[in-house]
Parts: structure tokens; C-alpha cells; sequence
């Protein structure tokens, strides 16, 4: 019996944001399984920001996707066959499985996931990458302590929201920055964020400059630009800056000023580190453990954007997460067209 | 007996580079002696990059130096009377003395120093600020190994010469930036740096990228700007920069570009983190010792660029720092005109 795999390949690099022509559906016939492989049918592909990073001609932490190649992608799927003795017929898992219908990978890149204690878009929010990179980044790169105020950007997304929730239950005060006043008013009312400034709203550097009367001493940033700078000037002493990503600038076309006010980092000896929740992945466990811990205590919310359609939905789902169209983990849930 | 007060003060804010018009010369009839007190007779003042910082009305890691205050400055000098039971008269100190010909001061703001071991300039760089600096910024901020690949702009100055020995002694392979060929020979030839490029010379960050082929593994920056820029694009992984200084921006007119490639810390999982010497004020006896030791040992070179000259000649003295005219440690040594 063969299988076909309906698959998102790269056509071309895109210039700015991805666009219809960037990618090009098409169908393989998947060859047989070779001992140790499994072929898991896709139920849900994640949508993240890094993905945008991958589709550049640029030496960076991965190889870019090359052009024709099924565009890489987190997902949750159903094991349809196995050839490695870890997993069975109808076993929940998760891994890179591309933006596809099915893939074939070695078992030894697939993770079981229990559907019974939370449902796959958890698996690939909270409890996947985006959960392991507030914990890892919070605890780990900005070593947050409790009494110490702490900024999230991004803060309605997939990792802000967690990291907030996890700074703000480890006696932090924190302050979110997001997009319009249903997200911070989400932040505030559900999450229990202490503030939250909207930069939609204009005059960012003022509004948190208020929020943060006495600044802060740890920035969690998921998008650079302006809020970046403008954070630099509201450090305390011996500061910590958690560089996770840099949305604002990763559609750019044009050249894209540096943070000017980095001399901040001298006048209040302060670091600003960039880290990549894949060199955790020893540790994922530990962190799991802890956010389903959280979740089923009731002291985390978790929320996703699941976007149910076909594989031909994914650019304009793809795309929801720059015009910050999402709020929470954003998924797309295959279903037939 | 009255001491008549020779002192350089501030008499308006510069604009970009200080002029002479920025100072004013004035005398000043010392006060007796309070108890506790120490009055210097000084000898040597200390020109230092972050003396251009303090004459901004800018909040910052000190508070700006007011108008009509005297200059603040490092400098050494001769005990002429003590009320301090520490200090004896004819003694040689170290302190934050001013541009001025005599100062008095509480002897708890006094060190001694051993001019039989050293003579004033070499306390003023390598066994002063700048030697400290540099040892505190290699070996602890930056964290240095032994087999790691050092760069250091800023390499011919007070900080950078020392900072680029103190990684070769600790087995880093060294490179150093500097203007012009006298200077980049006098790293490799004299100071055993491994290479020197010539930031004078054009085409930087080409020349950076030649002489890291491998990229680097610490960062020590004294200048900012387009070197820092570059040097971000010149990470490996885990990659340390330690902010020291940039004098490429200290007497800008216009606001100066940030570091555009600052994402590279997330690619790498690298690190940029700012420091003051004097939080390590408790630990500079360990610094100090050895230091002196290297010096008598032969293998650390300290120099100096000594200008003889009255307080008039500050001014002049003051700006060979921006123009790159000193090598090694400048230092003022005050002779009548």
C-alpha cells in the first residue's frame, strides 16, 4: 500500500512577506519504510515565527530550506505505520514533519505526545517549543528572581504569553507589550499580567517609560526594532536582555537599524543574550514536567489559534503571525478543503 | 600657609568635540585642612575616553560633572599636608584629584602608590583605571579560555594594549584593531598580538574577516560603532563581547546608528554585556598584584604617551584621545608653561 503526501514545498525565496507564489503544493508517492522509520499522517502544523528565518539564503543556527524542498515545519500526527519499535499504529506524536499531509522520519525524531492530558495544539504550544522557549529563556538565559520586574514583547504569542505567566507566578512584576486593546486586555483580565501596553496604540517608548516607572531588569524579546531600543533605556542595574527573536524586522526589505541605545548595557552593566531553545532540548523534560504540572493545577493558561483548512491555507495562516492576526500559539489543524 | 589652586573647570557643555572654549582656568584659595583630610600636590592627570561622558547633562553611570565644577580626573601626586593618619607628607597617592595643580581630599579617596616599583604614568595605565579594566573585562566579563579567538579594538590604547597582552599570556590567539601601520606593527611586533588590522585603512570589515577566518570568541570593545557591527558578524558560537567603551560615538553631533547585526547573539547564543571597573573597586588588589607582577617580570610592555605641559595644555592633551594621536596610556604631566 502507498501512501501520497500532499507537501508545501519552497518555489521560491521570498522578498519581504511570503506570498502564494513562494510555495508550491505538491504530491509524492512516499517510498516503503526502511527499518527504524515511521510514517505519521499530519494532523496539526505549527505556524512560528523562525519559520520566516528559514526561508533566507543566510548562514544562521539551521541550513535554510532549500528551494523545492517540503517547507520545515513543527507538527502533531497519528503514526499510520511504523518500522521502529518505539512506536505503534495510532500512537500520538510530534516532531519536524514538514508542511505536509504525511512524512516519513526515523523514530528517533519523533517524541510521543499523551493526547489525554492535553490536545495536540497544546503539544505544540505550551507543552512544545514555543513553552520550552519562555521556560528555558526566562529561567535559564534571563534568570528572572522573584521581586524583579520583567517586559515580555510578543506577549499575546505563543512563547510571550507563557513566559509572563511563568515570570508572573515566580513573583515577578510584569509588564506585556501587544497589539491592540483585546490583547491587552487579555494579558491583564486572563493572564494576570501586572500591566500591558499596546504598540498599536503610538508613543511606545513613553507608554512603557510609564509602565515601568522605576525600569526593569528583564526584557523578554520576541521582536526587536524600537521596542528593543526603547527597553535599553529602561534598565536597572545589571539587567538582563533575553534576545528569542526579532519578528518586527524579519519581513524587512530594507536595511534595519540596530538598537542605537545599546550603550545602556555599559552604563548599567547589563547583557543582552540570544539563545535557542534547541540547545535545551536535554532538559526538556524537567520543563515539560513543570508546564503540564502548571496546566493541570489550573495556574497556566494556554490558548491557540487553531486555523482549520486544507495545506493550501497555510501562507495566509503563515501570515497571520505578522500582521498579529493571532492570539496564542498559532495552528493550523488540516482538514480536507 | 594658603595653597593658590590651579583648576580646569567646566564652563559651558561641548557639542562634539571639546574646545578650549569649553573650560575655563581659574585659582581657587584652599580651605585649612578639616580633619581626615589630605592635600596633593599633583604631578601626573589622567586623560581617559569616558571623561568625554561625564560632560554630558545625561543621566548615566555618574552624574555629569557641573558647570564651573572643576574637571573630574584621575591623577597622581605628592602629599603636601595631611590631617589623615594613612598619608604622611611627601607620600605618593593616587585619586580622583581633578585637572588641577593641587587638590584636597579625604584620605579614604587616596591610594598610595609605590613609585619605586612603578613610575606615575604606569599607575595612571597599567597598574591604574585602564589595567584594571582590562583585566576585569577579559578574564571576567568576557571570560576568556585559553584557545579562544580574542579581538580587541581600540588595541594601541590604554585598555586595549593591556587587554590583548593579558589574552595572549593566557593562551588566546590575539587580535588587535588600531589606526595606522605605526601602531598595528607595534601590536604584533612589540606586543605579541597574533595579527593587527588597520581600521585607518578601509574596508574593515573585510580585513576582520581575514584575519578571523573563524570568526571569534570574545569581542572586547572599546570604539563601537561600524567595528562593533562588523565584529557581530564575526561571532562563533557562545561568542562574549564585553562593552568597555565607544569613543566612535562620544562626540557625535547625531544620533548614531545601533548595532544592525545584533541578532547575530541569537544565532550564535552569544553574548554582549556592558561593564563599570570600578565594581570591581574590592577585587583591584588581586588585579593590581598581578599586574605587577607581569610588569616585573618582563611580560606584560605598559607605555605611556606622556605630555609635559601646564593645565593650559589640557585641552589639546584631552583630544588626542579622539583623534588617535596617543599610543598607550595618555597621560598629562603638569610642568610650568
Amino acid at each position: 500500500m502507498t501512501t501520497i503526501a500532499r507537501q508545501v514545498r519552497l518555489a521560491s525565496r521570498p522578498v519581504g512577506l511570503p506570498q502564494e507564489s513562494t510555495w508550491r503544493l505538491t504530491e509524492q508517492e512516499l517510498p516503503a519504510l526502511e527499518e527504524g522509520e515511521v510514517l505519521v499522517r499530519v494532523t496539526h502544523i505549527s505556524l512560528d515565527p523562525a519559520m520566516r528565518g528559514w526561508l533566507n539564503d543566510a548562514r544562521s543556527y539551521a541550513p535554510p530550506v532549500a528551494l523545492d524542498a517540503v517547507m520545515r515545519a513543527i507538527g502533531v500526527g497519528t503514526v499510520a505505520e511504523s518500522r521502529h519499535k518505539s512506536f505503534a499504529v495510532g500512537d500520538a506524536v510530534t516532531g519536524m514533519v514538514g508542511v505536509a499531509d504525511h512524512a516519513v522520519l526515523p523514530g528517533e525524531r519523533l517524541q510521543p505526545v499523551d493526547l489525554g492530558r492535553a490536545p495536540a495544539p497544546t503539544w505544540l504550544g505550551a507543552l512544545g517549543m514555543p513553552g520550552m522557549t519562555a521556560w528555558f529563556g526566562l529561567f535559564d538565559v534571563a534568570a528572572a528572581k522573584p521581586g524583579e520586574t520583567v517586559l515580555v514583547s510578543g506577549a499575546a504569542g505563543a512563547v510571550g504569553s507563557v513566559a509572563g505567566q511563568l515570570a508572573k507566578s515566580h513573583g515577578c512584576r510584569v509588564v506585556g507589550i501587544a497589539g491592540g486593546p483585546e490583547k491587552t486586555r487579555w494579558l491583564v483580565e486572563e493572564l494576570g499580567f501586572d500591566e500591558a501596553v499596546d504598540y498599536k496604540a503610538g508613543g511606545i517608548h513613553r507608554a512603557l517609560r510609564a509602565a515601568l516607572p522605576d525600569g526593569l531588569d528583564v526584557y523578554f524579546d520576541n521582536v526587536g526594532g524600537e521596542i528593543l531600543d526603547s527597553a535599553l533605556r529602561l534598565l536597572r542595574l545589571k539587567a538582563r536582555i533575553a534576545i528569542c527573536g526579532g519578528i518586527s524586522a524579519y519581513n524587512a526589505t530594507e536595511p534595519v537599524p540596530g538598537p542605537a541605545h545599546y550603550m545602556s548595557l555599559l552604563v548599567n552593566r547589563a547583557r543582552m543574550e540570544g539563545f535557542l531553545v534547541s540547545d535545551y532540548a536535554g532538559r526538556f523534560p524537567e520543563a515539560t514536567a513543570d508546564m503540564l504540572a502548571r496546566i493541570e493545577a489550573g495556574t497556566l493558561v494556554t490558548r491557540e489559534h487553531v486555523v482549520e483548512g486544507p495545506l493550501e491555507a497555510f501562507n495566509d495562516t503563515f501570515l497571520m503571525l505578522f500582521s498579529g492576526a493571532n492570539t496564542g500559539k498559532l495552528v493550523l489543524e488540516l482538514k480536507p478543503a
